[in-house]
């Protein structure tokens, strides 16, 4: 006991994706000491996917000195719910129905366990150790295969009344727009502003003009947002408008998150930030447009410099030292 | 000073209006002592305003027992910053640019004082006394002339980094829709859901069909969303669309903003609230229908049911209750 407590606090830091599961251990300054990954899809019964992650991560906490050494187990999940420790219906795990994941996680353990989704986790993340270090209002954005988000207002993140807070993906930006198939609501951010979205309106554009592109040389299943992107960079005029259009709508949107929690700054984070000033560019400037004039010219837009491989550990192990201010 | 001990403090609040500014003296169940008002428009500078304005309360403030009994003074008023405690550049006031009010206003009353924008000021108005009490997840939406909004999160009023958070009137709910003069931009909430924007939708239907309504009989300037609701009343087919139009781009905002903040309630305020099930009935199946599953039927919509007359007093009032949290 006497050695616990001249070392130093570790968090552990667990992902869950719809195909992997990503987990280290982590210090408070960010440092992940061992890190590990398992298959999301070997169990229908989430006790023996518990089981078996612990396996995998239970020797590397005995490598940092054993339970006594670590505050807490952060866990980021889609549709993870703060509140109840749950996951609920989440369409991508392989687990159906309400999970009790805290439960389970806890118990194998025998550490005290929490949990959010994982958007709001990689919020959490960037606060502690990324681009919004020492900000208290700001709102982090995932654009990848959907749209995710954390927003953090007065220092904390915002769960709302029932831990689901932060669903920007799914707010309205083109009334009876695109269809988004999943769920089955039109015009969303995330039917434009995600990779998906990317792809369909560069098949969307092919369709409608005949402009000459190098993306016509590609069968329509194979088109994705990198093919898109390497069209572009090679000055393709198509590919570009495929940006410029995704950049117009993402702007609107941030304009109308900007005008509800006037953040300090907007984070935005995954596959699509590649594209770089190709989508950034459209998107500030539609931003700015769109805002009214008290809020021009002050949000920063930036970047995430978290390494993609640990921001949603880092993220998840974050939850751990807010712990105790539930 | 025994004296003061033994009785209950009080706080004064004043909502400065674009036409009137009202006062009063409240105590902390939210019953009104005193209360009284003067016109915003009489001084073109704002300290010979407040002095006129401490013409009238000071007595009242004597009559509690002096300025030992009261805890401070809450301001609401039009782009009123709860940060800086400046109203700045405020359309509808008639002092120009930026307004250190609430220096202005302690000097004078030799009181501590605080500052924010009337809608902020209703949400806490609602939150203390109203039809949010005990809830820590809410959004305020005042429908009048414009639309206003205050949010709480976690129990707090989000102010964003720099005080001016929660304008949801603004936000663009039509890409490139209805022109909203005053800040120059197409498309806002408060260009179609306010007294303003009905009256302009109802002027815009009757150019756009030849159905036959009352509101046909009255001259174009004089329409207004009062002698829309009559003609609805009377079972008028083209009023009672304005309102359905309305509601339906009402609620599909409000979806927006409940996969924001995922608020328990939605508190409406406001004249157009008059219109009663015109307009909710619209609103709830826009909003719902918008909302993506895990949202769907659980946000309550509640109508305000402070008096209209009070609701800015106590509002403001409430503001002072909040201080030293600060």
């Amino acid at each position: 006991m006497a050695n616990s407590i001249s070392l130093q606090q570790l968090a552990v830091g667990i992902d869950i994706g719809g195909t992997n599961t990503k987990f280290g251990i982590v210090d408070r300054s960010g440092n992940i000491l061992f890190s590990g990954e398992v298959s999301s899809r070997n169990h229908a019964d989430p006790e023996f996917f518990i089981d078996e992650l612990y396996e995998h991560l239970q020797p590397l906490i005995e490598r940092v000195g054993g339970i006594g050494r670590i505050k807490g187990i952060g866990v980021g999940a889609p549709n993870g719910n703060y509140y109840t420790g749950t996951v609920e219906y989440a369409p991508n795990l392989p687990w159906k129905g309400i999970i009790p994941l805290v439960k389970i996680i806890s118990n194998k353990f025998r550490l005290p366990s929490i949990l959010t989704n994982d958007a709001n986790a990689a919020a959490l993340g960037e606060m502690m150790y990324g681009a919004a270090k020492n900000m208290k209002d700001f709102i982090m954005i995932t654009l990848g295969t959907g749209v995710g988000s954390g927003i953090v207002a007065n220092g904390q993140l915002i769960y709302g009344h029932d831990g689901f807070a932060g669903e920007l993906g799914h707010t309205v930006i083109i009334p009876n727009g695109r269809l988004h198939e999943g769920p089955g609501k039109y015009g969303s951010l995330e039917s434009y502003a995600s990779a998906t979205g990317v792809r369909l309106t560069a098949i969307e554009m092919m369709d409608k003009s005949d402009e000459p592109s190098l993306l016509r040389a590609i069968p329509p299943d194979e088109i994705d947002s990198k093919k898109v992107y390497e069209a572009a960079v090679k000055d393709d005029k198509l590919a570009k408008e495929v940006f410029a259009f995704t950049g117009q709508i993402l702007g609107m949107a941030l304009a109308n998150f900007v005008m509800f929690s006037s953040p300090e700054a907007i984070i935005l984070f995954g596959g699509l930030v590649k594209a770089g000033d190709l989508i950034l560019k459209p998107t500030v400037e539609n931003m700015e447009d769109n805002l009214i004039k008290i809020f021009q010219n002050k949000v920063k837009i930036l970047i995430s410099h978290l390494r993609e491989a640990d921001a949603a550990i880092l993220g998840a192990s974050a939850l751990v030292w807010d712990m105790g201010d539930k």
